[in-house]
């Protein structure tokens, strides 16, 4: 049974009458499975409220580079499936499910006329935009001030609170699909870590071995 | 004689007589020498509107590396020295002043109300957020997606464009610090365009040669 929208949309109590109607008859219930590409490029879906699951948002680049921007959990609004809604975010996001995700999917149309008549929907959706960009501007701060270390200290350390376990199930290829860098970078770097007794590799694998000493490395 | 406020805030036609008063009663115009900073940090001084003249809006490393973000020109507003008005924005940039600029200061607690009240300053803000987000998804993709000598030469013509010459007089230094990487890199990256003829380079200057030549290396 899914939950309605009124009880994950955010500002649902302040909506009029007549706005909470339209929202509920526009709003498509959809299940995703892992690893599906939900948006890519400036297609205008509509706005993802996501009731369960897990997707990652990243950049991507013509010759198939990847950096992971953010993740969006239970409760979450992606915004930047609807470019539409807001023309000048004249950027382009891939949006893909990490786990299996069940959604409202908001038609664009819907959620326009609602910024327009709702004074909290338009601030909400200014508040949602902050959040989205100070967690790019983290990723960017990490890529362009961190060393690699620290930042693949950082992401061994998100991705084990995301998967709530020590041990993590992640190709060194895909680690740098992330981070944006090259597999043998991601390599090199995790044998270091090896021999420093923080992680320990596996085929297939990482464990966390000394957690205190990836944050401290994660904080340089 | 300083362009009154109703002349330069974007949506001032929307607003209602007492906002349209109290925004002119709020509003303080200041002169701004060149190489001023305007705001560091989490501090809240208000929105800037500019009337003329130039800011640079950067990130800065502990440090003291920096990389630059966007620029904001006539007619443009500053959200970020007012992390407090939209709580979401929690990440530091830096303001300061690359030519002598004239503008608005608008306090947060007027702008905060505007948006409270203001169903257009609201959609505004957002816009603005949007606009600002994409120039810096846009210098994300750069460092992360593109070569040194690609940037380099998109940096070039920026600054030749913001200029409105050819001849630039800007030390390798400072455009290292633009683009958050090493002197040693730029000058010798510079040292590749002469030798290829796209720039002639002089003490404390570079002046464009071959600005074709630059934009398809931009382009890559």
């Amino acid at each position: 049974m899914p939950r309605p929208v009124s009880e994950i949309f955010p500002v649902w109590d302040t909506l009029a009458p007549d706005e909470r109607a339209y929202l509920t008859q526009s709003a498509v219930y959809r299940t995703v499975p892992k690893g599906r590409i939900l948006q890519q490029g400036k297609e205008c879906v509509g706005l993802f409220l996501i009731e369960s699951g897990q997707l990652r948002g990243f950049l991507l680049s013509a010759e198939g580079k990847e950096v992971t921007l953010f993740r969006l959990l239970d409760g979450d609004i992606c915004l930047f499936s609807s470019s539409c809604v807001v023309r000048e975010l004249q950027f382009d996001v891939t949006i893909e499910s990490e786990k299996e995700t069940n959604l409202w999917m908001i038609p664009f149309s819907a959620y326009d006329r609602l910024m327009k008549s709702s004074l909290a929907v338009a601030n909400y959706t200014t508040k949602l935009m902050a959040t989205r960009f100070s967690e790019v501007m983290w990723v960017m701060e990490q890529i362009v001030f961190k060393s690699i270390d620290a930042r693949l200290a950082a992401f061994l350390l998100e991705e084990s609170a995301l998967e709530e376990s020590d041990g993590l199930s992640i190709t060194h290829e895909k680690i740098a699909r992330h981070m944006g860098t090259a597999r043998e970078v991601v390599t090199r770097m995790l044998k270091y870590f090896s021999s420093e007794g923080l992680v320990r590799l596996s085929r297939g694998g990482i464990a966390i071995v000394d957690r205190k000493g990836l944050e401290n490395l994660a904080k340089q």
